[in-house]
């Protein structure tokens, strides 16, 4: 197969959706570690020969600014050029290895708000070899919160914490940035994921919002998946998807696990969007085996900035480059690693990375013949992120104290002498209610089979006359508790929030 | 085809690893709702017909027991024959819809203390079609605790949260069980996945307590994956995995995943392994829609009780009668709702759930040709339970208290504001030393990009000589600060363990 090289390409200045910005759009730009380098340069000359407006600012993270001394793997110099252009392109960086090494991308996404992750996960069956030929679906994943909190503790000599913080304003935005990304993106149905039959309370809160905001979008198609079922169900009827939001573990293990059934994790680019900043970047890494070779996919670098350049408001531009890339996949122009299936495999041009990027450069204003092209919309402002604010602070409730959880180590004692002691030392104003270890409720009335660690939570409830308490209280009950020789690590108010109760039973009470 | 009724079999007495118990061993049995009735009916009638010794107990569990007015869908006296057998033979139950019915499952697990579940998932193409005709893997969820304790206390107006805790002896229990299944079950290598980049306390010790114990397992290969990494890899090439060991959550996930790959989740079995008690089911639920009506498969509990089997030391009878059921499903004979794949189908004969027993009753004593036979081994004591300890608890560390996180709910501080208040209503003993928002650093230096919820960690640590405090240092500053009008809404203690620091920093510190 040869490339035609004589292809001429006039640059849009219009999108399906109404015109593009016509002034160059400052961006930040990163050429990371690895492969990073290579793919940024061809990712670069794609979007200069598709006329793609953009001003470049070239930051330097990663592995050399790691080993400088600088833990986060940025210099604080870098970070005002992101303010100011508000927009990334990040190339893979390499993380060295040894401790103390913080993750660029967590600190980039916590600090900069970008609380939004964007994974399209589509095939390109039969031109890339899968078992899925038909998916064509994108992963919002909640970015900020959850487990990701990062705030654990050691509590005891067997037992350690991690929270998990699942927020309001943190659901809502996600949500509804997914309805949002689901209406301009021309998609149909909007899939909730999370675990509310466990955590009724956390995940709870997801599904609730979920509800709520989806009676919003009524042109949208939604359903709920109990997110071990809804994992079963993507990886093995991943067409019947087209919009999924969850929260951040989910999202995490589901982005992956939908990536890879595509046949390549290659071919993906993925945006971090905030209110702020967003950044865009291919799924991968930094891959520093096959460095500096010409061997490395630009693609997934080149469909990141074909999301960037949607969201600068070149849909034109965008249009142009992705059908390009369908176009050249098509004519089994592809780099090594990737697998054609069988009945195209006669096909199958191998090239590198300069020449793949060729090859998209040459058929810019060429459609794709067998895969559906693709057509993007400029967003209605400009740029999106000064859209109307995803999240308004509601009235707070009415908030009542009504107990305390009180958390204990103690590797000697059995249920019933602690709580002999524990209410020995009650006060007033509390009295101990529970005792639960690792959750199961252990006094009173407990099972014998029951495994007990060091590690025991401790329920004291109002006794007043309206059933409220004050800080004092709790102050006066860890005076006595620990004045009397008990460990206390940790505790949890019990609150109630407009009367309803802001804390879950414990398993068997 | 027909099935050939004369065919003769007699109950093993032996089996390859050692002689089967001779006595019957007294089991509880319970019936279940949906189809429970009739594949438990087609599961005890295999087993009765290949010899197993078994005095089964009937016990009421599900539906009619929740809508009795019993929340937990268990009788109270229903306990005492699962303590006395020791062993739970359990059909599908029906949880009545509307609120207050706890999971049945999670009760009997969390009491009795049934730490491992242990979730076979097998292909067995092109008998049965699958896109992955290769997997044969176990995996070893950990059922007791991460998230699954379900602690949750409601913040504030916006944050909710949910503790997962990860335990020393939770870790050490399920690891040593997932080598010690390996061994006995002739597999070659155990695969742990975690979150450990990320969760580096709570997955760090999964992942540490791995490590430590494969030592003890120089026969058994074994390799560590982060979960979402792990969970892509196994959606996609499961035949390169064995046996998987994983936390509670991650476990979940990935078994549901795993089994519907295989093509059907009717086939599957599973078990929960406790120190006291082990209880068998099919993993699968009641399937109201068809109950009665002779359509069910009884595979998934006839597999259960394979297991079952083993457990009590008769490997013999359960060779006999695994092998007659893949001999079975080899010859084609199945029930409606499985596929074959276009190879075999014309060897298919639908048969109801009667017709189904009746086959592998047919087959007791044959052995597949295309499928590799199974040969299990009676446990090397009897009753498994009994066997050495899985944890003993380790010599306590010196712990030293030094410092506090103090969570506070405020809806209308500045990070800087909050500080001021903070840093004024201070104790000689403790120090502010940082904020933190959902994890975020916000102050000092905090970015203003940041988005704040009604959620503060404040992080108080010692100014007293040696770096140490006591609780009452802690009490002090909580009265302080309450009196100053900051609402606590709850405490983590930072302690160190043997000077080893058991807390993390805050993301930007």
């Amino acid at each position: 197969m040869t490339i035609d090289r004589a292809s001429t390409f006039t640059p849009a200045t219009e999108a399906t959706g109404g015109v593009d910005t016509l002034e160059k759009t400052a961006i930040t730009v990163a050429h990371g570690d690895g492969i990073g380098p290579e793919i940024m340069a061809a990712t670069l000359r794609v979007l200069e020969a598709a006329g793609a407006r953009i001003a470049p600012e070239t930051i330097e993270i990663g592995e050399k600014v790691y080993l400088s001394g600088n833990t986060a793997g940025i210099a604080s110099e870098s970070w005002s050029s992101l303010r100011t252009t508000r927009v990334f392109l990040k190339a893979p960086i390499t993380t060295p290895s040894g401790g103390g090494y913080k993750s660029l991308n967590v600190t980039i996404r916590k600090t900069l708000g970008l609380y939004a992750n964007i994974r399209p996960c589509v095939s390109y069956a039969p031109f890339v070899a899968t078992k899925h030929p038909k998916m064509n679906l994108v992963i919002v994943r909640e970015n900020e919160e959850d487990l990701y909190a990062g705030i654990e503790h050691r509590q005891t000599d067997e037992v350690f914490q991690c929270l998990k913080l699942i927020t309001r304003p943190g659901c809502e935005k996600i949500v509804r940035y997914a309805f949002e990304y689901a209406r301009s993106h021309g998609r149909k149905k909007v899939t909730c994921m999370s675990k509310d039959n466990i955590m009724k309370m956390t995940d709870g809160l997801f599904h609730k919002v979920f509800d709520e905001i989806k009676a919003e979008y009524p042109d949208i198609a939604t359903e709920h998946y109990i997110i071990d079922i809804g994992a079963a169900r993507l990886a093995t009827k991943p067409e019947r998807f087209d919009v999924i939001v969850t929260p951040n573990l989910y999202g995490d293990i589901i982005s992956d696990i939908a990536a890879e059934m595509t046949g390549s994790v290659g071919l993906a680019g993925s945006a971090n969007i905030g209110e702020h900043v967003a950044m865009f970047e291919a799924i991968h890494g930094s891959a520093p085996d096959i460095a500096g070779k010409n061997l490395a996919n630009p693609s997934g670098l080149l469909l990141a900035a074909v999301m960037m350049l949607v969201h600068i408001r070149q849909a034109g531009v965008a249009t142009a480059i992705h059908n390009a890339w369908l176009r050249t996949i098509e004519d089994g122009v592809m780099t090594a690693e990737l697998q054609a299936e069988a009945s195209v495999a006669a096909q199958r041009t191998v090239v590198g990375t300069d020449g793949f990027a060729d090859a998209v450069i040459a058929r810019l204003g060429q459609m794709p013949k067998r895969v559906a092209p693709v057509a993007y919309t400029n967003p209605a402002v400009a740029p999106s992120w000064v859209a109307k604010p995803l999240y308004t602070r509601a009235k707070p409730a009415r908030k009542e104290m009504v107990g305390v959880d009180v958390f204990v180590h103690d590797a000697q004692c059995s249920p019933e002498f602690l709580a002999g002691r524990l209410s020995t030392l009650a006060t007033p104003a509390l009295q101990l209610q529970m005792i639960t270890n690792r959750g199961v409720k252990v006094w009173p009335g407990g099972f014998p089979e029951t495994f007990c660690t060091d590690h025991w939570r401790c329920r004291f409830v109002a006794r007043t006359e309206d059933g409220h308490i004050a800080h004092r209280h709790i102050i006066e009950l860890l005076a006595r508790v620990t004045e009397g020789g008990v460990d206390v690590i940790k505790t949890e108010n019990l609150c109630t929030f407009d009367g309803e109760q802001g804390f879950a039973l414990g398993q068997g009470q």
